[in-house]
């Protein structure tokens, strides 16, 4: 069984990752793994499905011993990608997919360095910005913040592997291109190390 | 008008590479180059078409004034791709493929570092023994220098890109795999290096 990869998809507010990734994830070859969390659960919610919900103490230990992937604090609390359960995804030969902001893709790429990592991005910040002004769901000020955040982000668009625009309803585009990057990452020599020495077997 | 690639295909006997760029060829968005050589045209054969033929001190000229992408010996006849024709392919958009041998790859690498290396392999030297034994075309000696060729030629795969294996009927599935590849390597950040800054423009 060929192991999955890793696949972490970046982006800024209005670059459409939520989307594409739930085109992915249509497919069996795709899995998202379940995050885990210190805050409590919201009405509805349910543990194992949206968050594992577990104490700080344990969250803390965790990463003490080295078995989170990446984690991140939002809010004081907590959430983070437990290791085991991403590793047992990648194992089954699924192609992880880790929807994460850059601080923590870099943490994955460090951790895991097969890690492919991508970058969703609009097409300009022009763009980007008229997209978040026509939702109209949120207030002046948090637009500016989006906006303002976008910029630490793309400076950290050099440690990414690809860049994927997403155009006008181009989402099925940026879909297809990200299948095309796992295909195509499949057939990379980096990831046959042997396979000059196993073709004479 | 987005630069083509510049793609280099080679692969031992009987690994199909023959079959596999001509499914490539058949859209516009790949072409050929016509090669240069010393030889003496064929019956049939036509001038800018099959070749260009040209003289040993036109040859040797070009190689001088580095107007070759890569060049080699053959029965004492030179065979090589011009620089200039192979340029106006990538200029015009189109990705051009050059099917040529090891030494060629890595001469192109070194002139055009963007070029994009692909080795096409049977699955096993084992299976590539029975096609071309199957083939039943060619002499117990020919077969055995093919196959001694072809250690030399692996040898070489790590200063590959990507490796595409051709398996049983897999000509197309390997011209669909050399699609991803192109695909993936025209979102790689490597030839998106003015992204971040050209985004906020």
């Amino acid at each position: 069984m060929e192991k999955g990869l890793l696949i972490v998809v970046s982006g800024p507010a209005g670059s459409g990752k939520g989307t594409v990734n739930a085109m992915l994830l249509e497919s069996e070859e795709y899995a998202f793994s379940v995050s885990a969390t210190t805050r409590d659960p919201r009405p509805g919610e349910v543990h194992g499905k949206n968050y594992l919900y577990i104490t700080r103490e344990d969250f803390e230990g965790r990463i003490a011993r080295g078995e989170m992937l990446e984690h991140t604090v939002y809010c004081d609390n907590y959430y983070g990608t437990p290791l085991k359960e991403a590793m047992e995804v990648l194992e089954s030969g699924r192609n992880l997919i880790l929807e994460i902001e850059v601080e923590g893709a870099m943490n994955v790429k460090r951790r895991y360095p097969d890690a492919v990592l991508i970058m969703l991005l609009p097409p300009s910040f022009a763009v980007q910005e008229a997209r978040l002004r026509g939702r109209a769901t949120e207030t002046e000020d948090c637009i500016l913040k989006r906006l303002e955040r976008t910029k630490s982000e793309v400076a950290l668009l050099n440690h990414y592997d690809y860049v994927v625009y997403n155009r006008d309803n181009g989402a099925g585009i940026c879909a297809d291109d990200i299948r095309a990057i796992v295909r195509a990452e499949k057939c990379s020599v980096r990831r046959h190390a042997k396979a000059s020495e196993d073709y004479f077997v």
